[in-house]
């Protein structure tokens, strides 16, 4: 495979309606190309409000109409009652990744308390890794950093593209056993 | 809003049988009295049994009928067939908070290796937070302790009262935006 | 009651279809049969492929028919099409015990950062608790390490035997009033 297929979705009543600047997709696309060397990286942007059957409806197309095997929600996983981004990615969901909500919360609670109401969680569709994220640019940096590490082994593990990093920044961890060699 | 209502709901079939005395309703009272400072607490408590349907119907009484905006259960969190109150919690949520019940028990388990056998959950429904916490006083202390800080604002987010603390004992977090100046 | 029975479940097609030998067994044998002092183990050992149907009937005969008070699973608990063990346990659960996957990925985080990839849970069913535990051996004995001294309490409170371990490997843990005194 020569392409990396992503999935950016930003959540936002507010951005989407044009009161004020999405600042979500920008932060994930500029975090990724810094530590994604290989391959190449083919976003699919979409930036729509809190409605759980549009969110829904939109992971289901970048799955399975646009072959992502990444996609990243920022925003909605709050306890507000138009918070509903969880909802929505566990109604698509295969399979559930507890791990991933987990460690996000505790690499969180480093920076701030409040970090114990972010719902975020995370979910295997067909070949894709969905993952909800925060929805300010600091937290998305705080919390990809602190996770990164085992989403290529997870890609390798439903299908996808061999994913290398730049060791610099986020080193992808596998089992010596699923390490390719360069040619 | 003037004051801030709480349900306090001991659960335990022999304390709400007579057979020993409820040490869950006072501890928790002290805890909340000497940590919050604003505005001024209402407290309405339950003893009740570990039944099922009980626990849900005193739970949407406190939320529906009575306007909590703070639910804190005490009791039936274990492994024992007994053991109902986060079942009967999810039952009547809205939202689930799962970083609630993961830090609980990342909290208690500095103190004893058992915490991980508490099943405790928090949720959200209508305005309200419910909480689930341990049985025994002490380990009341200690996991609200741990949490306490995130309380205040989530309740913001729900549209509940703001919230003030004895910095001393739990300092609130909240992002600066909102963050209310004294008049 | 004189005897500790424990169904021991490797779920893996490659193991249970003869293509490579399987470890999980004597991997977990082993170390209980080294921690577990009293009383006699007596092993319900079952090689089964990572069909939810199976795992599931398989479960359930081993704590309804053959009366195991504790049942560990090893393998299928990955992101991958063919892992379902955590699905099938969750399928015959009465209880989940969400403590024991949190804290089985925070013990293993600290050896690998894929941690977070494993979806291990844990459940009870009437009389047995259900651990599900990762494929490798020395995962198997880091995680075990990481969360057997709240194995025996939380055996006592389902009814099961008065489990005793080995001190100077693992040191159960009990509140006071459940420590029962050697005659």
């Amino acid at each position: 495979m020569s392409e990396f297929k992503i999935g950016i979705v930003s959540i936002s009543d507010r951005a989407s309606g044009g009161v004020y600047k999405d600042e979500g997709i920008p932060a994930l696309k500029e975090w990724l190309a810094k530590v994604v060397t290989s391959p190449a990286l083919h976003f699919e942007e979409r930036l729509i409000p809190d409605e759980k059957p549009v969110i829904e409806s939109t992971l289901v197309e970048l799955v399975d109409m646009r072959g992502c095997h990444l996609v990243l929600t920022t925003g909605g996983t709050g306890p507000a009652p138009r918070d509903v981004t969880p909802e929505a990615t566990l109604a698509v969901a295969d399979k559930e990744m507890p791990g991933f909500g987990e460690q996000m919360r505790a690499v969180s609670l480093k920076y701030v308390p409040t970090a114990i109401l972010s719902r975020q969680v995370a979910v295997i569709r067909k070949q894709a890794l969905i993952i909800n994220l925060p929805g300010q640019p600091k937290a998305i940096k705080e919390t990809l950093d602190g996770v990164f590490a085992a989403v290529p082994y997870c890609i390798d593990l439903v299908g996808g593209p061999y994913i290398e990093t730049n060791e610099a920044l986020v080193r992808a961890f596998r089992p010596k056993s699923a390490i390719r060699k360069k040619p």
